[in-house]
């Protein structure tokens, strides 16, 4: 390892944290109704006053993590309660069982409602994570509540919102992989803050993971299904049933790699290995670098037709699990990964001029334009949490 | 107006018509199940078995429309019937007063009822096309009803499905530019294939126009706004109230000058000529070539990230209301327009190779790839509409 290298490395993960954190601090935090604005244009000037209770969960989560990490300081534990306050005045849907909305108006007036309930994860993790830091028991028991209410919803639960599945369920079931990937997430950030519960948490985190390699992992197709049967079966007469969102799994591999870590499960650590062989060699853009939003399991037109843009967030994900696979297994492939991303990174989402990433490029590389550094489901989480993560990371390699 | 020029382009475009038909009718009917296939890919292998409903309709539209443009073919009224007894069969849900689903399986099983009522405007679009064509009645009663259900939704009747509106209805309501605008077009079917109606139609017809002005132009800001208020006031602090669709527009300026040219309403050209340059001055893209899927009625971040793709139908849409402007106000620009948008489409969506044109174009005017010639949202209806169209108003020019 070339610890000069990832010094420098480092010095520039610990420079673009600043200036993401300042961005955000300074043009996404609404003083006058609470909670943030996440529609920000490239010079972080707010081109949309609706807010996504996503956001506001994990910018309440961010804020927080970063006085876990770096040490509290009261403008960050602000910002997260800021949130956390607005989500409890504004984003629940009291009538329908604390169900959460997905966006509602700068006041905080209901605007949407939806059936998937990954409102109430980012919840979950922000009321934990800020529980963590301060010890406001309140806070851990609203983490409890939703923590629960998503296991729920997705284990049988009717929907107290009523809306229904979105496909008729008497043609078409299934399951999806973002439901225990994130509920693995949520429940690693649970367990670090609430070791009273620690025997639920151990036994849903294996749930998680059981259901992601029994339903989604896919060897004889060498990747891992978004959409499934419910026992597990590939469906690959349609194309939601071959989706393969190469940046998820690779988010994936660090939620099962940490959870490796937790208990001991070295064995692990090699079936995480081959999900991120099999997501980058598909997903990453041999012609002009950058990984590619979608690809399909058979090599057929993806649905969604920008499947071929460049999103933020998967780049994030491969730096953090690229990093912690080198960690973890000490091989240089990985490092390689690791400098390969940061160094396209650098070059296309990176904006020296007004800080933060671009969070939308086309194949080749360039921003779309207008660009924008936010958008509902772009905020201070994905990339704030990669600089932390591999910022942590860099200096327990660079100590070792 | 350069005759060999024109004669040229309407060469191209009816040997482009015979290709578009040919695709069609090799890959795309199904011959089992009835109805018609639309997820093609480049060489028209289908890629996905489940149906789109809208384009069941479509299709059945297109079939009986070249009928009645160039003289009954047998293989075009079956293409046509199979996809009206597949509807038939299988696409209306009868349990929900007859609303019509949004897919359904290559055997016709419900898989998804969405609470727009399009799927019901193309339905009666192709049953009134054919009743125009066979004379055969019932077809024409299926369509008077589904006409009539789609004006009863939006104008206040409770939507049988329960489905609600997507937004909190005591927080925002609204207009879509798009629900006057489709009607205007099943409209202007329905009148010319069923007299004994043609005061219903006029007056329906009238609303429709009235609506678009009353709510959706907007002088003020240059534009139509896809989203505005009940009273169209227009909304421009979320990204949403500030959406404008070019192509939609320009698709729009031919159905008001048809309507125009029926009630010799000249004042309407007028009005339509000035809605077709906001858009094309908004909307083509000066680097690239092309037209702009979304752009921002302020010029910020579109709220769709794949904003600054180029889509073939609006390209199509551009043909049509060109040409026609040119026809009916005998000015050079729209000449200009039709054929620099023709060059377009020449050089990036026609694919001489397979035939069909790419659906999906990065900005820079590559096709995505791997490519698609149909989708959910694409299939026999605006290319061949547009060629057809063009065909006959070539025809009609060259003969002055």
């Amino acid at each position: 390892m070339d610890k000069q290298k990832l010094e420098n490395a480092r010095g520039w993960i610990q420079s673009e944290l600043k200036d993401c954190i300042d961005f955000w601090l300074k043009n996404g935090m609404d003083l006058v109704n609470g909670g943030v604005y996440t529609c920000l244009d490239r010079k972080g000037e707010i081109y949309s006053t609706d807010k996504s209770v996503w956001m506001q969960g994990r910018c309440g989560w961010i804020f927080a993590y970063l006085c876990h990490v770096y040490g509290t300081r009261e403008e960050w534990l602000r910002a997260s309660k800021s949130c956390l306050d607005f989500m409890e005045a504004h984003c629940i849907n009291r009538a329908a069982g604390n169900r959460m909305y997905f966006t509602v108006t700068a006041e905080g007036a209901p605007l949407r409602q939806r059936r998937y309930c990954f409102s109430e994860a980012f919840y979950a993790m922000a009321n934990a994570e800020y529980y963590g830091v301060t010890g406001e028991r309140e806070h851990l028991e609203r983490a409890r509540r939703a923590y629960d209410l998503y296991w729920d919803l997705n284990h049988g639960m009717p929907d107290p919102t009523g809306l229904g599945p979105k496909t008729e369920p008497a043609t078409r079931t299934g399951r999806a992989f973002g439901i225990p990937m994130i509920y693995l997430n949520v429940t690693a950030v649970m367990q670090r803050v609430d070791p009273e519960n620690a025997a639920l948490y151990a036994e849903r985190a294996a749930a998680c993971v059981d259901e992601i390699f029994r339903y989604h992992v896919h060897p004889e197709l060498k990747c891992v299904l978004e959409n499934v049967a419910v026992d597990g079966t590939a469906r690959l007469y349609y194309t939601e049933g071959r989706t393969v969102n190469p940046g998820h799994d690779i988010e994936g591999v660090w939620f099962l790699l940490e959870y490796a870590r937790r208990t001991g499960n070295a064995e692990l650590v090699a079936r995480a290995e081959e999900i991120f062989r099999w997501a980058i060699t598909a997903g990453w853009d041999k012609e002009y670098g950058g990984l590619l939003y979608f690809v399909d399991a058979l090599g057929k037109p993806p649905e969604a037709y920008e499947h071929d843009m460049k999103l933020w967030w998967p780049h994030d994900e491969i730096l953090i699990s690229s990093l912690m696979l080198y960690r973890d297994t000490g091989k240089e492939e990985y490092l390689d990964w690791f400098y390969t991303t940061l160094d396209y990174c650098k070059a296309h989402f990176a904006d020296r001029e007004y800080g933060e990433w671009y969070g939308y490029l086309r194949r080749d590389g360039l921003p779309t334009e207008p660009s924008t550094k936010g958008s509902t489901f772009k905020g201070p989480f994905h990339l704030p949490r990669m600089l932390i993560m591999t910022d942590v990371m860099a200096g327990e390699l660079l100590s070792k």
